[in-house]
């Protein structure tokens, strides 16, 4: 059994040098979305493998999807002791728009305590945190506590595409005691915290189609539709007065909040003009009768991400576009299905399609909302190992975000799903100027080494 | 007096060569909006002030502005008689895409009784009308019935830029009885017209913002507003039920179509299906209460001319777009004023703008619109020429789009603006493939010998 002092001193002692391995990974530019990066996204695979192989895992592989790869790697160190399966992704998300960035996105820099790059937090920085808790039970401590396999998806940012079929083909190599899952936030600085629901998604593309050709709107227009008139229309009518979705059954499958599940949610420190001044908001806004926290995380929801019509250059230009386009996608919250909301959208467009516009409904991916099972003892092991790291109690939160595989190991593996996250809610993992908070990055590897100690006591 | 059978004559004699005169000048890529090509806009300027000193004018100049020149000339044959002053332009639009031109632009091709080429119809065809019956009068019949001023600029589709300042300047040389614009379409094929109503025009571009940068739509979705979704229901509230705009007082200064406007333009043999064919829509559209030509002619519109927001490539991107824009421009018609309108556009977004989202509204120009006086005789007079020289009853048209100059010229000589032009209307004016009607261009220059004609008899 490790010396568990002289593996959080191992920590101590490589601070810096696992930051400098981090900046290495984030040079890769794996954007998945990305047709052209795709070399890069292997790239990152074959670069993380090969650092795991130095660890001496007792088995590594590339797991080919149809799209990009997974890496895989498992330090079986004794059957009789638990297994932990960590999961993370190596892909990471577009970078644009560029010029906002305040230094190249995939040449990492330390600032304040903090590394700005793409993929810094969202997810290299958590996967090698659970990297860099193995590396120092290995090699400061001598052995690992327990048995850990490791998966790391390279499509995350694209929907997990094929994370599902990948668990199918390797559902014994998968098996585990535990799952844990490093990619969300804290809920701010120096309070760990555990996910315990996750919202789903379903996102579209929605084309609006009136003509063959952009044409003059001198000569044509008020005589025929305008398709970007009717797209503002549909997506008007997307909400009513109060902020609530009118599509015919989107509620239907939406789980009620408990009086406890509200008084929980109320009791966090939660500090609305911070939050709304960390993306630069002057009031918030949304459904009625439920607060910030409760619309965000527990609240289903249907935003435009993006629109495209027409004339976007400088100056005028005087035509009626000949189809309008609008990203559109709709956070779930427990018990909603994806595939049943993307019907339901499919058949609101398609009903209110005006004469003279044809709707084209895309649905681009989904993924099911989450809920974790908190009565189950692993919970308070978590809670117990993390308030050692950071020395301050821990919460349970919720995420607004959609993180698909989540539901999809946990059906597979049939574990609750771990969500230990070392994110702070305004690290821009979307947007420009990504950045990890340094010193969580070092208590995230510390409380990893605790939860390995304390789950390898639950055999 | 000139015998008008022998100038007629000879408009049939030379019919050909009117055609090999228009090709040479054709030839000149005179493409005012293109940098490279000014030194072309010069040559074509210099090319018709040429011809028209071999025919003899009184004057003739080369007139300078900041940019193009514009050309004058003026026969002055006896102060008794009448004075009619020709507006008309010598730059034409540009030529891309090029790919799609069946023949090279600037080398007009005859084919199917149709002269294919850039300029050939938008305007130097229409200018060469006048010309060519100018020449038909001096050489045909000896001499001109009519004073005659010409002036043909060279910013036309740049938006006249410079034409107001020209006016100004020259206003004592520019003095007239009458004045002809040829550079509109007819109502269809062997379908003589005089149009006798122009939209002016307000183009905006608007912008809503709620966030600095653009966030994620799972952390920040159903908490703060979406600009793109903002964007949509302002654009929405726009128009009520009706197909109607709903900003305060927009309506305020339209007239009314009396009776008798209304009688005419349902005479009109208009082709919906045709019309519609044209751009590939498939169902007219727009406000209650009025024919599709009353919209297209005789209503003022709101259209989206174009949106930009968020994520627009392929695929998804979960972002809450920091803003949201769009192209937005109003066609106006008798007696709306564009800058009251603009005033009156920013006023409502300003008041529809929600909690959380700013507003900004960038009136970036505007134009008037014309009502020509019908009651006043050259009209009459006009319809009589035209109907001399088709064997066809001359119909009042009107034009959806906007010729801001038609305006300028009305407003700076206090004549109203006789718009007769030969084009077509689906001549590809400013798209590839622009093509002059052969038997037009012959219809017109007798047009335009009648009409002197008619004129020399008014004093």
């Amino acid at each position: 059994m490790a010396d568990l002092d002289q593996v959080l001193s191992y920590v101590d002692r490589e601070r810096q040098r696992f930051v400098a391995d981090l900046v290495t990974w984030c040079r890769i530019p794996s954007i998945s979305s990305s047709e052209q990066h795709r070399g890069e996204v292997r790239r990152s695979a074959e670069h993380l493998r090969e650092r795991l192989m130095a660890l001496g895992c007792t088995t590594s592989a590339i797991l080919e999807t149809k799209l990009h790869p997974a890496v895989y790697a498992e330090w079986m160190v004794d059957p009789s002791k638990p297994t932990l399966l960590i999961y993370g992704h190596h892909d990471v998300q577009p970078i644009d728009p560029l010029p906002e960035w305040h230094s190249p996105p995939f040449e990492p820099e330390e600032r304040e305590g903090r590394l700005w790059g793409r993929g810094t937090v969202d997810d290299k920085g958590q996967v090698l945190i659970h990297v860099n808790a193995i590396e120092a039970f290995l090699r400061g401590g001598g052995a690992l506590p327990i048995n850990i396999k490791m998966i790391v998806e390279g499509e995350e940012e694209i929907g997990s595409a094929h994370l599902d079929d990948l668990m199918q083909e390797h559902r014994d190599r998968l098996s585990a005691d535990f799952v844990v899952v490093s990619d969300t936030a804290m809920f701010g600085r120096g309070i760990p915290s555990l996910c315990v629901g996750l919202r789903g998604i379903a996102y579209f593309d929605i084309t609006v189609r009136a003509l063959t050709m952009d044409a003059h709107s001198g000569s044509f227009g008020g005589g025929v539709q305008n398709p970007a008139n009717a797209l503002a229309r549909l997506i008007a009518g997307l909400h009513d007065e109060n902020g609530a979705i009118t599509i015919a059954g989107f509620y239907d499958r939406v789980r009620t909040l408990t009086e406890g599940e509200r008084k929980e949610i109320a009791a966090l420190p939660f500090d609305e003009k911070a939050w709304l001044a960390s993306v630069g908001a002057t009031a918030v806004a949304g459904e009625k009768g439920y607060s910030t926290l409760e619309r965000v995380w527990t609240r289903p929801t249907l935003d435009i991400n993006g629109l495209s019509s027409g004339f976007q250059g400088k100056g005028p230009k005087t035509v009626l576009p000949a189809f309008a386009s609008a990203k559109l996608s709709c956070r779930l919250v427990p018990d909603q299905d994806p595939r049943e909301i993307a019907k339901l959208v499919e058949a609101h467009f398609q009903k209110h399609a005006p004469a003279g516009c044809s709707v084209e409904v895309d649905y681009l991916h989904g993924g099911h909302p989450y809920l974790a099972p908190t009565d189950h003892p692993v919970y308070e092991i978590a809670k117990r190992a993390f308030t050692r790291a950071f020395g301050q109690p821990t919460v349970f939160i919720r995420e607004g975000g959609s993180i698909p595989f989540v539901r999809t190991i946990a059906d597979r593996t049939g574990k609750p799903c771990l969500l230990m996250g070392f994110g702070q809610p305004d690290e821009n993992a979307h947007a420009p100027n990504e950045w990890l908070d340094l010193e969580n990055y070092h208590l995230g590897i510390k409380s990893a080494v605790y939860l390995y100690d304390e789950l390898s006591r639950t055999k």
